[in-house]
């Protein structure tokens, strides 16, 4: 057993440690790409625990991997460097609503979906709702500052954090922000740790804002024979005045995949659906509806379909759920992108996407949160094919291209993590990446802290093919 | 001349530099408390005058203070350690709309109030609105993540910032996040440099979201018997499922001095009021002021007046408007505050500074943005009775040990500054403070940029008595 072992077993109780094979090779993968196997795996169950697992690799300089459920679709949990994977989902599960504040306090293992459970048993909601939110942590949503649907209207998990508790890389517990919703006391370090995808510090408790749950919601599914088309019906309804809650966008492809996946009723002769989520006071979704039903006629969509009933409407968005797991049927390799541009150019990017397609013959399906320009291109493939894979490599770095150039952005929601790494430069510039740098170093100096990502090593390049 | 100052001739065009006695002293005070003269003025009128300057300072470790308007309440323009202003005030003005993506491009020294004029000409609207958006500039908005009424159902400027163009310490020009909503490329650098105080970088350019404008507004006037009960009908109406877009609290302290300043008809008997504005689809208003109306009867209001007229309506907000400087006309010296709690704690923090006015014998009254917990207790006194002033010291410093006390902070949005910079430790904790001055050391490792603002030096205390 080597030394930072040993120390290990000092600071936890044995059974918290994990050191099998088959335990390590469990935590060795996430939703991306690409598998990497611990040394070690520590199940920590307090802010206490944390403190003394980082002290400890800290002097060790041993890479520490911070997981929560394991679904994240940049690489965040992959200890890359092998070290330690710190799995914070047996952590006791707290929920501590405050609804008087309008706040609630959790834990970093209590799962997303449960703390709107939480909310809406007092009328309020809590917004962010990626779609892996039955099953995601908390704790991840906060790393990767996660969006999903709602994004649209209501914003991402930071908007919605107004305090933490951190455990810093050198074992220090601290917080930061806390319990009101203005806080303007020195910097900001709530909202730098959500979305550092872990390399900061370990988030142990959060303070989370809700909003009032809105009293109606109103779904319309409607259908194009052309994809650019769509695109211009999303531009022109967020520039009638409208804001929907949820704005999606299907291609055809997974128009079908869900189809043969899960029948659910979609229109399969469609090029693109887009589906609707109005919320608010009964009246205005009324007025909403009669107004998006006009611009979808006027912009030339083939069918507007108004659900009769809760049923139905829930039926459509079960079936927007069903993209992920249906697509991964087609092939046995899923690259999932999430980059974003500016709403105006949608149409643009999904000129450039059908480019890709054709230019590198790969197969590439759409569909994402369209209306805030945050499509997830994936590419399915077949790992296996080094040939295939190298041209779904040149695919990738051409439609992160096609992004940057259209004035978006590498990465919507996903994060960086390790693809999307080399990449950081072309996007924000060699001094934009050092200054970042320099409050890595200066937080963990000795980089024990999902060491690995966000910023590539010299030289890097994405390479998705095998040794 | 000294050597920087010559260094500085050979970068900026001579007209640009001022070192008169007279145009310094104009530079020797914000809307806070103190005078300090700088020993020169930069006008500086795109990023490379920006970048040029702080590359001279960083040399010559010469403290550079950037500045806006002068309206900042907690003296982040103040030259505390003399060295050079930089005036952003003569910046040509920038306010490039695209309103198909729904943000606005602006230069920092575009006035908060004319962005959301160029924005209402398209349906659309900037939703942060600090009392001083007529004067300020959006950089110093963007220096201090200033708020506003509309902060309770918007958010803070910080909300509305997607990208950023900045100059770093050292003089080198980054771009920061860019123009989509969604976005999780790096570390979160935007929302680090909003509220910093001009301490980490000179903003250059911020690209903001905007939002549809609301169709209708709806303005209650509600006044109360005693200051607790006005307390509890603001968490009572927060609670209720209803999220108005204002909701301002005045004592009567205020209330007399508005009326003797320019009288608007507020009811100089009631011991407070709160002034109510809701916003969004006509048939949601009428049904949410009834329900107000409910709550306030029921908790026993004194009187509910709804304007009858557009007129009306904007006759209130504008007495709103005049209570600083109404204020101000009472006595001398204003020492104003920002202390915030969480709402629910709303009566206790009005009955804590109750105690704190008469323990100390000073003149405190209150008003502010009651609905998201940030007040603002203003102390009225005269900075020539060193007496009184050694007794404001001690109230300012209990009030400040209140806010934390009840779950709160030192400022909602007036920002720390060099008042509330001794306090900082007791919210934060000494390692919360020195992860912050971490990020400052590596990214201003001279202590140029406003220097002497949110950290304090070994054994600083608050003193606002003169020598």
């Amino acid at each position: 057993m080597n030394s930072w072992m040993k120390k290990l077993l000092q600071v936890l109780p044995e059974k918290q440690i994990l050191t099998d094979l088959a335990d390590r090779y469990s935590y060795s993968f996430d939703a991306s790409f690409g598998e990497y196997l611990p040394e070690a795996v520590v199940q920590v169950k307090n802010n206490h625990e944390v403190a003394a697992v980082l002290r400890v690799a800290n002097v060790y300089k041993v890479p520490v991997y911070p997981r929560g459920s394991g679904t994240c679709l940049s690489g965040g949990p992959l200890p890359v460097k092998g070290g330690i994977v710190m799995d914070m989902s047996q952590w006791p599960e707290k929920i501590e609503m405050q609804p008087e504040d309008l706040i609630v306090k959790v834990s970093p293992s209590a799962r997303t979906s449960e703390i709107n459970k939480a909310a809406e048993a007092y009328g309020l909601m809590y917004a962010p709702d990626p779609s892996s939110a039955h099953v995601a942590t908390i704790g991840g949503n906060l790393a990767e500052n996660s969006g999903g649907p709602r994004g649209l209207k209501y914003g991402v998990t930071k908007d919605y954090v107004i305090g933490l508790e951190v455990v810093t890389p050198e074992g220090k517990i601290i917080k930061t922000g806390g319990q009101t919703i203005k806080n303007v006391t020195g910097y900001d370090l709530t909202k730098l740790m959500v979305g550092c995808e872990g390399t900061l510090g370990v988030i142990t408790e959060a303070t989370l804002k809700l909003i009032s749950k809105p009293p109606a919601t109103q779904t319309i599914l409607v259908s194009f024979s052309e994809v650019r088309t769509a695109g211009k019906a999303i531009s022109k309804t967020l520039t009638s005045g409208i804001l929907p809650a949820k704005m999606e966008f299907l291609d055809q492809a997974c128009i079908r995949a869900v189809e043969n996946f899960q029948p659910a009723g979609l229109p399969i002769e469609a090029e693109a659906v887009i589906i609707i989520e109005l919320d608010g006071h009964p009246e205005s979704l009324k007025v909403e509806k009669e107004l998006i039903k006009g611009i979808m006629k006027q912009i030339g969509a083939v069918d507007i379909i108004i659900p009769k009933t809760v049923e139905e409407a829930a039926g459509i968005w079960h079936a927007r759920k069903q993209v992920s797991p249906a697509i991964a049927k087609i092939k046995p390799t899923k690259v999932s992108e999430d980059a974003t541009v500016p709403r105006s150019r949608i149409p643009d990017m999904l000129d450039r996407l059908n480019e890709i397609k054709r230019k590198y013959n790969v197969e590439v399906v759409v569909f994402g949160h369209a209306g805030d320009g945050n499509l997830h291109p994936n590419i399915l493939c077949d790992k296996r094919d080094q040939e295939e894979m190298l041209r779904v490599e040149r695919a990738v770095a051409e439609l992160f291209q096609a992004a940057i150039d259209l004035g978006g952005t590498l990465s919507g929601e996903h994060g960086i993590g390790t693809m999307k790494a080399p990449f950081m430069e072309s996007e924000l510039g060699a001094a934009g990446v050092d200054m970042m740098k320099r409050i890595k170093n200066s937080w963990d100096p000795n980089h024990i802290l999902n060491t690995g990502k966000i910023f590539s090593e010299q030289g890097q390049r994405l390479v998705l093919r095998h040794d």
